[in-house]
């Protein structure tokens, strides 16, 4: 984690392979993968090839599926062939879906039998489920076994040291029992029987279950691996803690991307080209201009009172920012507590009260702080109106804040695109509604 | 994972000891723990008592810390001396910032010799650094060691299965050499020395790191566990996955509410009282209001012109949202490239030129689908208004939302607060003055 004084940019274009290599020999793979994506896509191939076997597997595995296939497609066939086949068969199977069906193909045919039946029965899983996620690859013991023989089984399999940490334990059906931690395998003396080291409680999960809420029950459980069974409750794969992060960082990206009002991009984003960033914001930015044009024909119905009273004019982006304000603080603290699971259908009622009080409160302290500056600039009638508007467009914000986001899971939405960007095009219109509606009955217009 | 369906809550309710038990049998730890937040905290200790030992704690481990100080608050002082004493040292500094000064120092005395002490050491190092969540517990190994020897000295350490997972290996001054997986310690021939085992990256962090770099440095390198060490490179801990799961939660938590303009709560939604929840919100609402301010003076400046064209006053919130969600939407994409380590300093030009190009994009769109409608309503001069306004608002807020998240970080705020609420009442008065000095120019009033 040294700082980078020479980048790998200035490097290749002076094209010195000597300070190249010494270079690459500096770096962590981490920081050699960083380095290479910033580079454009056909300079890669030459500072890769000059990486060791071992080293060149580790910076490939650190780079994305999209960057991989740019890779793969930069490197000879020979290459290509070698790297591929030294992926996990979960991470093969997710570049696969990277890949032009006819170079898919070519890959998967390099591919040993083994390999291949393993990476092709992974494709056959949902995208976003917890067998597409899993690694295929792991050593299952039966509780009658001895910690020795256990032991054993673990060595024959030649596994990669990831595929081990957590042993899932079967019965003569293959269903699931239970599970070891090598751990305690390794510390037990060597006659004991697997069944006493099983873990205090068996955690599984289906194998077409949501990938994320299979992550989120590792992240809760504290697991390091997870074992995946099928509809008979056999056991198919294991999903191990690296996958179940990277879940989670996808998750978090989706959540936080349609808090914003944007699709997510799928790839890094200087990767993305303009088109794709444009085209993930246009249908919601449309969607959301749509939206604001009912505000137009609020206001349109009550143009006479403006002209009459212009300063009514004035206080329109005020109030309907405070309102969009409020209520997006109040769907975003509703929108995480659901994501994590601290919030459930049955405390609804109990959240809207919570959020109702809340909206009061606020309402509150923001129409006392307005009366005093208003009246001195626009009188008391003025003031009064401004202080009853800012007062319930913070109740009815907030209130629509807690309700939009259980009500969009409800019917089968992502509560995170019930943020920022909607609640604020729904609370304009009502908000100028009532700001209007206050403003004739106390003003007398 | 089986449907609840009767509730804790409805059983305690009832009362019948021997129906509660029954249920406390058939539930995992993770939903007892769930279930038993939904009780009132006095309430908890009653099924709590029930469960079995071992069971007891992997419930308490489940419970957020805040939890775990209820809970014992509500157990008596035997019950909660041994509970406390079960956490693992991390989890135990982390309860200690929940309690009163009296009741940590308390519980501290209760602990033995060994556990004290390292608890108090993780007390030392500051709050969110990676010293404060590492785990003070672990087999260092010596490279000359022999693999049988170092799998010897794991047996005797007695510690927990996911202390064990990766092994640092450290030379005679106790720097930090390396680490070795104890998959690869099992499955090698007895006489193999540790040397040859080594990964074959060497990963560290040092202990006043930021405990987020830490996370996401496990995250991006698929590691099971970090060693951690001070500023003589020496040894001092190791930092887990389920740790590292925890960090990143947590800062994702902090980066979504900023996003929508709250601060976190620091604690689960359904604990927190309505006054915690409004204090949180208090803040930015009021800041974001005086922002707003701004806008009341720039329609000020421009409140004979209103009069004159009263037509003026329909297209307000229609141009100030979609400023407001073009701006958002490019500083959500900018904020999360940055957070997950896409977008560097060094990138921003880059990243700028395709901010402005989008927001291009994005204008012309817009001010095209708007020309018509507004046409045939308010007729062609109105309607150029409006376009060549949507058509700079869209490039100007764009642009704002892809420079402010740098800024923000340059100075030291944090990115995410610089989203949707901030550049919404930040464009909206430069948005009006552009609409206002088109209106001007192009109608002649």
């Amino acid at each position: 984690m040294t700082p980078v004084t020479e980048t790998l940019d200035d490097l290749v274009a002076a094209g010195g392979l000597d300070r190249l290599r010494a270079w690459l020999e500096e770096q962590g793979a981490l920081d050699i993968a960083d380095e290479l994506v910033r580079l454009e896509a056909e300079q890669r191939a030459v500072p890769f090839r000059l990486l060791p076997k071992d080293r060149a597997l580790a910076v490939f595995e650190a780079l994305d599926p999209l960057h991989q296939r740019e890779l793969l497609d930069a490197l000879a066939h020979v290459d290509a062939d070698e790297l591929f086949a030294g992926l996990d068969a979960d991470d093969r199977a997710r570049l696969i879906d990277e890949m032009p069906a006819k170079v898919a193909r070519r890959l998967l045919d390099g591919l040993s039998e083994t390999a291949r039946t393993n990476t092709n029965r992974l494709l056959g899983y949902a995208d976003e489920s917890a067998g597409r996620m899993m690694s295929p690859r792991f050593v299952s013991l039966r509780a009658s076994m001895s910690a020795s023989d256990a032991l054993a089984k673990v060595r024959r399999a030649e596994l990669r040291p990831r595929e081990v940490l957590v042993l899932p334990v079967t019965d003569d059906q293959r269903r699931l029992v239970g599970a070891v931690d090598l751990p305690d395998l390794v510390t037990a003396a060597p006659a004991t029987s697997v069944s006493e080291l099983l873990q205090a409680e068996k955690y599984e999960v289906r194998v077409d279950e949501d990938q994320e809420v299979a992550a989120r029950l590792m992240q809760e459980a504290d697991l390091v691996a997870l074992p995946v069974v099928d509809t008979e409750d056999r056991l198919v794969g294991v999903l191990t803690v690296d996958d179940a992060m990277e879940i989670i960082e996808e998750e978090e990206t989706e959540d936080i991307s349609r808090a914003g009002g944007v699709e997510p991009l799928g790839m890094p984003y200087l990767e993305a080209s303009v088109l794709l960033l444009a085209r993930k914001r246009a249908v919601w930015l449309l969607l959301l201009g749509v939206a604001a044009v009912a505000t137009v024909t609020v206001i349109g119905g009550f143009e006479d009172r403006i002209e009459e009273v212009s300063t009514l004019a004035l206080f329109i982006p005020l109030l309907i920012d405070t309102g969009g304000n409020s209520g997006s603080q109040a769907a975003t603290v509703v929108i995480r507590a659901m994501a994590v699971g601290e919030l459930r259908f049955r405390d609804i009622p109990r959240m809207l009260r919570k959020e109702f009080t809340v909206g009061v409160l606020l309402g509150l302290m923001l129409s006392a702080l307005a009366f005093g500056p208003v009246t001195l600039f626009f009188g008391p009638a003025f003031a009064t109106v401004i202080s009853l508007t800012l007062f319930f467009i913070c109740i009815w914000a907030t209130f629509a804040g807690g309700f939009l986001p259980p009500l969009a899971k409800r019917i089968g939405v992502d509560p995170a695109v019930f943020s920022a960007p909607v609640i604020t095009t729904l609370v304009d219109a009502t908000g100028l509604l009532l700001y209007f509606g206050i403003a004739v009955t106390v003003l007398g217009i």
